[in-house]
């Protein structure tokens, strides 16, 4: 069965929910999952909706081009369609810290996500073993104040190249240039190693610490032009205390990392996340 | 403007979103919230969907008339329909623990709570002060060996003359006769003081400590006639250690009793557990 | 018996336990818990030690000065020593919210809380009812712009005639006197609703809203001249989602707001908080 | 400096700590660490001290003869010491799961676990090459029901070879043998894909699922002869809904497993694990 995942958003008004549905359900799909969300103070209506096809009657750029005609532009709206068939294409950031990057191999391999990996990009040399323990090209493009230029352009063309979909910074210690973010706009997600938005920018740990805190967080996001202040797509914390010294919290941290880094790539790749007004909504 | 909350479930098929939706759009209604659930060992699909009228046009009567006709009968739906003019009636059963039903009755008086509450009953007297002060109706029904029967037709009488349609037991310490069981499937809450199905019966602390556990739960669930084994609404742990006695680990579970009851209490409420199988589905 | 509980920081080196712990087994103490911390940084030991002696050959005057003269004044330290026969003296300030006021008179009568509770002050006159259900004296000490100074006396009069010992803020909305925190220093406990640093000051639970945080929080903390900036005793937190609106977030944080402040109060009762640096040693 | 974490129990009586700190400070030694434990049912305690000791002057085998004549023996305790510069020596057992081993080899890769790991075993050939990535030797052992008298003497050989200290279970699926549980008393670990005592034996996730629970939960214990009923050391959970599927449990129960396994190891490794009926105290 091929199965499409579509997103929208438009204006509420009355009726939205019944002709999408109505108009799958006229086209013989299945549908096996609905969930919206209606943003009161904006009056802004989101849905996401899975529905199953018989493959051979289906065609699909068809039903897209008729969806478009008959549903969109009735309720201007916002909207993309996916297919199962279709794996998303995943390039992965990674400075120095192995953590992130094992537990998402880890992951990619036990296949519990539906993605390709095409490469490793790394501002350092230090990861590639694991890179090739796994079998993805990794790639080494440094940074420095005089190579950022080159290096954007180099990464840009890689990403080009290999159809990258939507990047992972898997704790990348660089940040991210702007032509990038607007290329990509929502389509990174960052690991920042704080709850946002406690704690923004460099070493949290340290004032996490400082500050004598009894819960340290993590925060998944997308990108944004401002400093760890993008839409946040997941959050998770644990305890601490008056004991637990800065190497502690680090230790603490690595695994609330992996953890929120992890679900935020699977929310994504599940098409489960929509942005709005800096905000995710998220149908999980 | 009157809204309407509709609970469905029946035999999973093509094509009952958009049959349901429909029905509701043509009939002028807007829904604001769609949830649904298929259970596919069971194929049985569960539905739940809220939907807003223009009440100087509505009919209610006619309204569920009509879409037990043309929707219901089509797909052999089991299936309810609430309106929010309506607050449910909620009797509250206690003993002598007072925690419950002090967290029970701030959130009625802080509005958290959309029920009535006709009256508290009690096997022991103790806690009628908390129920004058609160200034809600207080029986006690005591409950010995040879009065059980007369005990159990006094509550069924309170129940019926009241119009009760859910009962919560809030720390009762006796066994809901298998009448008031029968006559309230589904509609008697129970908070049981461990992470289900881990201790159930009595003294449950005391075996979480003599287990050695460090970690505490506490259970809100339907109430069946085998003991602690009804469906689950809600569950909520807490962290202990070895230094914990068993009276730490009562106080310590004070906390969750009350709150993962709430919970459960509110779920129910607000339309959002449907039973299948011996489990709940949650639309939350 | 008599149990003594003593704080002790000073200077870290070398034998201070085996010092303390000697000399209180030299008089006839038994030591039933000991915990605690060196602060590496800083070099600063902390301390704490419940010990029990048998009443009838104990002078407590005399065991605390001969501990002065030999041990304390040999490490340089600052030291507390409580008895379990004092109730330490709690005053709750209000204003119009009542769910932290709820919980905790319902704590205190349960038995949770070992204190007195010689009055409740509130700025505003709504919350009389309850104070008086649990039979407790209700002061109302309106503030207003012109009217600070004379609360501020009033309630400083009230404390002092009443000899308190610590004050709640029980979800106080104003801006306690500069007066009373130097009176008080680490005897204030507040409940601030955020998990701080996030969202310091008003309305933390709009910016939770506005900047689409996934998780939401409380903590209790001492209250010093900056503003939700005093050493922090607690937090908690609770998952948020998109659905949420700004209301649910202020309900979900009732709970938190409860346990976290009875948990901080709780630890300030039990001697097992310490202050050095503007955070806190949790002896727990 | 020389470390020694020493960790006692005895039956409880006064002068204990005193005589203990005493001790160590007439030896020149510093305590850096000191928690201790009641267990008031059965009058008996535990205690845990670490102290730090110049190496030029101190003599470790010496300080254990003197401590054990002039202290233990009065007070006749068990107790063991353990030096810094010793790395116990950890043995892994897995079969075919390779999330628990993967988790395991990057923390013992980052620096987080102070073992060494002499040897991996297996009953499969499946996660060979794991250990050879992590340049691990890797033993294939197959267990069949012919064979496992001969599987048991393989394993006790190469653990006795390699003087190994301790053994995890890494989602090893056979039941270890009586001689090995004998001769590594509270020295096996153990992972179970469920909260304890919830769901003991086979297929965890599955039982999880038919009984509706709304929480998953892992247990790290040591292995007794009684089948998931040995002392647990560290227990986690997570929240699932009626929308998981069985996949879906087992998914979300491999980060469980991961995080309680290693926290378990942790606490192993660094001496903060005692048993005592059946039961642990965790000194954290």
């Amino acid at each position: 069965m091929a199965k499409i995942t579509i997103l929208i958003h438009c204006k509420d008004t009355s009726g939205i929910i019944a002709s999408v549905t109505n108009f799958i359900h006229k086209n013989h799909g299945n549908i096996v999952y609905i969930d919206q969300h209606v943003d009161r103070q904006n009056t802004t209506f989101f849905m996401r909706c899975e529905s199953v096809f018989n493959p051979k009657t289906f065609h699909y750029e068809n039903f897209k081009s008729v969806f478009q005609e008959l549903i969109a532009e009735k309720y201007e709206m916002e909207w993309q369609a996916y297919t199962d068939d279709y794996k998303p294409k995943m390039a992965i950031f990674v400075s120095k810290y192995d953590h992130c990057l094992y537990d998402i191999l880890g992951r990619y391999n036990a296949g519990e996500l539906n993605v390709e990996i095409p490469f490793i990009i790394s501002n350092h040399p230090d990861l590639k073993h694991i890179a090739e323990s796994f079998k993805i090209p990794f790639y080494h493009v440094p940074v420095t104040k005089n190579t950022k230029e080159i290096a954007e352009q180099q990464q840009l063309k890689l990403l080009e190249e290999h159809g990258i979909d939507f990047i992972v910074l898997a704790r990348y210690m660089q940040i991210v240039s702007e032509k990038l973010i607007e290329r990509y706009q929502n389509k990174i997600i960052n690991i920042h190693h704080s709850f946002l938005p406690a704690f923004v920018g460099a070493k949290p740990y340290h004032s996490a610490y400082k500050r004598g805190v009894k819960i340290i967080g993590a925060t998944s996001h997308y990108v944004t032009e401002e400093l760890d202040a993008g839409p946040i797509i997941e959050q998770d914390v644990a305890r601490v205390t008056h004991a637990h010294s800065i190497d502690d919290l680090v230790m603490k941290g690595r695994d609330l990392e992996k953890i929120v880094l992890a679900r935020g790539i699977k929310l994504h790749i599940d098409r489960k996340t929509m942005v709005f007004n800096n905000k995710t909504i998220i149908f999980s």
